[in-house]
């Protein structure tokens, strides 16, 4: 199946739109499709209890891929503090440190929240993109609205694997038929409020081979994220465009799912209970997070 | 029953100490005790499906209780993109910020890290406090250790609704009998591998009556945190070197139990599963964290 | 004389103007007033010999006029260096530090640019605001126009000195008449591409009292920057408007003028060679300086 | 005349050791030497009534010398100012951002303190390395003390054009002859209190071909830095160790002199009028300058 044209995604803003579904004042968009009864089941699918991370670590090492360095400086340490006087060492008993970093980009697992992008000056359900300001930040549809966690059962579908590669090449999409015959491999299938995860092997390659830029390609997500290069210039991240605009689908970029993985074919089992707990960062368009896994 | 006396909180770091218990090598510290068994049941402990954050929201504000100012820049935001040319619309089409912070503190709700603290030179497991350094960070018992999340049974002690007041007084610290007494009124007992999660009231008096500095003494954590003002001079903030450098217990500073408590009090429950997912910060003392409760 | 009425004020954005003064493409503004024979002529100013800072410490403290907290964190110390062994001593030689501000606000000795600020959607020589950018920042106007530094005569007109107050009171502004008979007592006349320093006593008062928030009004300046509270509610910070936007008129806010105005007092001397060097930020608005001035 | 030996450096520590020789409580070093008759020579240069940058822009990019980007955020900007409502329009009328910066490295033209750099467990003035600290930072010996700027003769040494070349290549070193050579050319001769910059043409072959990893050997300062790869292993950055631990020499590293010895050039002048202003930083171990000359 060849991949859409540029026509047809256009025409997914408007047949996959979710504005006004929830009401007019909605900003969970399809976090909405998680009810209580859906996080009863997914509880009942730890069998094994083991917990797994999709996250991949966070360094301040400058990579190909980097937008903007993340930050690590102390404002305390130990050093020294074996040797100083009694009063001293009682001072200054404890390390600390800043952090600071850009989340978005291509290294470090985040959520985006729906209020990350914008189309013809739109975020989700219709407001206007001046609602996200240069000082106020993200005035709607900020991560804040995730504050309870997002807990549901996970489903890993993974292409690289049904398609007995290492990882897919860079600018092949993961198309309809790709997550079918992952989902028939599995013996699963994917059903609303799902925490969807698609493995492309591409961490697995960055791991192997070292980053490649840019790569926002191939990148398991809980959907997905972008072809790279571009196949719609006229629209640029035309998936981030119809999942967080159109659909207010909220994305997991750069997930590490290789752990994961290795888990689930150990285990035989693709679907788990999945814990993705965003920090309540107030008027903030997403989150680095470290989404957990339970079989 | 009185608070013990500085020479019996001083014999603790020996009847306590878990150094060598799971080899010299352990980072892990207590959380050795959570095993797949233990995940296991707590998963099967969620029959609401109700998810409820443990962390308090993260903003810019400088309150007495500051000691450095979290940060939030975008480093893009949508004002302005619905009157701009297609083409500057298309090259700027997401909104993103630079976030920064030092966790440790008063304010945010995160996870200490053994590192974050030593104790006459040495942190857990008998490292020198050397490992910790200015540049480097936490070569050792960095928040990395916990990169598959921390699963286990929650069980929340709720101390001022046991002894039937909004909230603790300032200066008195939560002793074994209220423990004792939160268990009975909870009908739970604290055993090995939990999550315990002890309220004062702290946080909802912070926010009724705002933030008083200093204010570490009455903070709602896994275990406590300190009395304030510190009853025992010469050993600092006295719990911390108990839990962390002796006993290697990671802590929840700054946790949020107000949502909490009410939600356990209207389902008549105060054992729930609980995940804590610190973020994968290489070499880094602690991470803020968002800890999910499922009911 | 009284202050400006709101609409003589709104005049002065016409009748002081400098739009196409020096051309349509200019971005010195103002600075195009200081000729080499303005610098020569400063530097036969010299007769002491003596040196004084026009800037007062950057420091880390929360005080209630800061709105953003300076940041200094190192990223190498010292601290048990001397106890190490000599591999890492050779290894880890040099202290280090990440410095981190937002130098406009009430506190930081700092140049303004005229992209700092704007009116009716314009900056200075008619550029519209949409050039100042979340992403790019200040594409132009930045303050590395400067690049080669301010370098001209300097005058200080002392009005606290002349009015016989340690400072002047909030709300009251400095007048034509204050600045003329601040000349007539120093002997000198304010002339074109002089860099000119007004004293109120503000930071004096600062010093002396602690800072009191808000604090824009009183601030000596390269001129003067606002009167607070603001008398013309729909201008906000007029002076700002008319320097800034109409006349290309750099500011330096929250200048140290104390060290200045004894030297200057000792000496019987209120002109002398001064020199503002800007850091060479690229797209940046303006920049944190510490202004010299030479007797 | 071959580079010295690793045992006549050392001796350098020993015989042009300035420790002691203003007052053991010194901590401005060889800023000592200058003088107000100093100054006041240095004034009377100025002829031309030319000033010069000494300064490389700071920009946020990643290249190849970079271990810490610069930050650049904006906190506000003027993006839509020209299309809101007239109460947004008042209401955010000014463009600011957060600057941020290690300005010790390779790339921004800043002033080492003394307190940078420690030998064998010491300072300048044989003060303690432990007095540089990861929480307070540099509490002695802090570029503070700078406070009143420095102003002085400023003399360039051309190396590079009195060989006759567009740079050195790297791992050659400025010899003594060096210097005597560009004297002799230039026609001046180096006294004491003078500010001496020495132009290997290293940044202008990083203008023409990009930088180089590592590059510290090259650059011209107000001595010079260090050659790379490092002549005496086991003293690392031994010009670094001998200017300022056994000097007080103050260093300006990564200058720009590019834009100077063109005017130099032209003038047939190689001595000016100098100003360096540090920023106030309170205990910190340097400056971020603009050095400039005048002709």
């Amino acid at each position: 199946m060849p991949a859409p044209s540029e026509s047809e995604v256009r025409g997914y803003l408007k047949t996959l739109s979710n504005w006004g579904r929830w009401g007019s004042e909605d900003e969970l968009g399809t976090i909405n499709l998680i009810t209580p009864a859906k996080r009863q089941a997914a509880a009942r699918l730890v069998s094994h209890g083991q917990s797994v991370t999709c996250a991949r670590p966070i360094t301040t090492d400058i990579t190909p891929d980097t937008t903007v360095q993340p930050m690590r400086f102390m404002v305390d340490s130990g050093e020294g503090r074996d040797t100083v006087s009694p009063e001293r060492a009682l001072q200054r008993r404890g390390a600390a440190e800043f952090i600071g970093m850009v989340f978005h980009g291509y290294t470090i697992t985040h959520v985006d929240a729906p209020s990350h992008y914008f189309w013809e000056g739109q975020l989700y359900n219709g407001r206007s993109c001046n609602t996200v300001t240069s000082r106020e930040g993200a005035t709607v549809n900020s991560v804040e609205v995730l504050r309870d966690g997002v807990v549901s059962r996970g489903v890993l579908l993974d292409v690289a694997r049904t398609r007995g590669v290492r990882w897919l090449e860079g600018g092949s999409g993961v198309m309809p038929e790709d997550l079918e015959a992952a989902e028939r491999a599995a013996g699963v299938r994917v059903e609303p409020g799902d925490i969807l995860l698609v493995r492309t092997g591409y961490y697995g390659r960055r791991l192997a081979e070292g980053p490649v830029h840019p790569l926002q390609a191939m990148i398991g997500t809980d959907t997905h994220n972008d072809v790279h290069p571009a196949p719609y210039p006229s629209m640029g991240n035309s998936f981030h465009v119809v999942c967080l605009v159109a659909m207010g689908l909220w994305l997991i970029d750069n997930a590490n799912l290789e752990d994961l993985a290795q888990t689930a074919a150990r285990l035989s089992r693709w679907e788990f209970l999945m814990t993705v707990a965003p920090l309540r960062l107030k008027n903030v368009t997403g989150s680095p997070v470290n989404p957990i896994a339970v079989f």
